[in-house]
């Protein structure tokens, strides 16, 4: 694990957030707020706003396709907490050099995972007394302590540890037979392309090679490219995109409506 | 009132904008520009730019739940200004330690009654002959008074004093009976909930307790509770939001499709 | 050409960024955390992610309206990109006091155009042995580039000059016959204001002055006003808008579904 830059603060106070506040209402606009009132300095970067709302499997897909391009030091704010008010704890963690702030409904699961030799601790809840809200905690718990952290405040002042976090199930490919895998589409994302479940590193496993058949519904596309720009105009193409999952795009179109398909549809590939 | 930090100018450089210019086209980002030309060392923080194309009332409320959250010396910049180029009144103003900056058509009218004590000055307009534009006067007027602001300039400087700003007015809490009173729905927020003119201070001065019944359209929701999650799935529920409202959501659905109603739908509580 | 700041890197770390990612996904977010990753002090201003799915006019026109009013030293990372992962080249430049990094398909060629003076090279491809993605060049190719920019590191550190880069057509307004002229919609804002090819310079070349009839589709607008305040409510009216392009708007309502028009609608006026 790197070493965990707590105390080099003045040059690691970038705060990245994810949530699925979207971007006409002031939710996101009161996060900023709240973490500039306690460290001016903090440097606030959105990861999205745009996690559909209590979407807590596509949030922590984003958050692991994204923390590892943050530097080391940032501070990863998520709220994605259909469970908000509720007993669910609250976490913040140290892994792979970053620090990560959310709810325990398996939202930071995959990051932790990835990132490895997690340190993480459960966040006491607000005191309602205080005026704090039971159905805004972004505001009122997980943004300060994000600032706090990105202050060079040390992990383990801001609870006790925990280890029984909640974890998201990892997909599985499904091996439906020698050279045949299934998974499912996990994501759609903003040009209509299907992410797949399916890695390349499954693919390499179960010894698929490039001219594989990817079925989708009913349609079969042969063949896995290298860029979207290998079909023909109009033309669906599987390729393995830049984080490492299989996916299927239409040259300047939308695979979700061409293929008919969406999140959690069945995605076959055979050599 | 917070002393104004004018003279601490090295440390007061937020600027958070509030505007309806959305977030396709590049006004709120040519904002952006204007502001870092004038002032490089501004730090910009976007409030929302998702307000309602025109919406000068609910412009005016998220000011009013959000500017609290942000720093003292925050400069404040808002931009609903569906009169531009006409003879409104341009303003800049002091208030709660904080600094705000728009159109004189009471989008900063609710912050200012809340912060209270506010010194209020107006703008003199933009000199067209200096190719300024009629059209973009965020561009041409709000933006750069804002960045002075964050520079240190003094609000007394930037125009004379005014005292007769445009007000919206107040809603007040519609008293039907003894023990009943009525309100609005006045905003729906990203996530579907119903937040109503009608608050926690209406509520307890009408001596409504935690067993009420809230009625809207033709559904009534029996009792305000404390969290989103105390519904059944999919159950409605009325509840006191982050901001003191009360407001109706459904847990993990959308309050504005369930119970089909929306802005200006009447809402009625009963003890 | 206004000197470039290559070595007052210390005060000239504005990003400027302009795609077509949405703010939805965590493509936009992925590369400001590159880009801090390369370039802590960074400042990062988003020009907009709203331009269509791969609307390379667009997004050229949008940077046209907009590179001026960022400051000196602006680093403009444009990416809107259908061709990613193609032969087609990746471009740095600097002009006009900026620079500008992004695909070479026309995207920066309306504000290489009107800054002038170009300097222009050519961005050696990622290599793909070392893990880079042929699909998101704007993470693994442009927003380093652009990091290092704001760093200071010169342009021709970058790759080999071009000269013959790709230039979008500049639309000419179609002289019908004298005192009449005929352009199109290239664009449709936030509120619904339909922004045309024509420019208060073609008018007044063309002797057209303010009491000219604008007809687009069936509809014919009657002449060329000051301000959207200038029609009564529901109106339709034509302006100059605050980039000196004639634009149709409508009163507090929405100039493309008033009149039928959007992209590409003939417009033509006369005097």
């Amino acid at each position: 694990m790197p070493p965990l830059p707590h105390r080099r603060a003045a040059d690691c106070r970038i705060v990245a957030l994810l949530t699925d506040f979207g971007v006409v209402g002031h939710h996101a606009g009161v996060l900023r707020g709240v973490i500039l009132g306690i460290n001016r300095r903090a440097r606030l970067a959105d990861l999205t706003h745009g996690i559909p709302a209590g979407d807590v499997a596509l949030g922590a897909w984003t958050l692991r396709w994204s923390w590892r391009h943050f530097p080391t030091g940032t501070v990863h704010l998520a709220v994605v907490d259909p469970g908000v008010g509720t007993s669910r704890r609250a976490l913040a963690a140290a892994a792979g050099g970053r620090f990560f702030v959310g709810p325990d409904n398996g939202l930071l699961s995959y990051a932790l995972r990835d990132a490895g030799s997690a340190r993480v601790v459960a966040l006491p809840p607000p005191d309602g007394s205080c005026g704090l809200s039971r159905t805004f905690q972004g505001r009122d718990l997980f943004a300060p302590v994000a600032a706090r952290l990105a202050c060079g405040e040390p992990l383990s002042r801001l609870g006790p540890p925990v280890r029984d976090w909640v974890c998201l199930p990892e997909p599985r490919p499904c091996l439906l037979r020698a050279g045949r895998i299934g998974g499912e589409v996990i994501a759609v994302d903003h040009w209509g392309n299907l992410i797949t479940s399916l890695t390349e590193h499954d693919l390499a496993r179960a010894r698929i090679g490039p001219d594989a058949a990817v079925r989708v519904g009913r349609r079969v596309v042969r063949g896995i490219r290298r860029t979207y720009a290998d079909a023909r105009h109009g033309g669906a193409i599987a390729l393995i995109n830049s984080n490492g999952h299989l996916e299927l795009a239409v040259n300047q179109g939308r695979a979700d409506q061409v293929l008919s398909a969406g999140n959690g549809s069945r995605v076959c590939v055979s050599d």
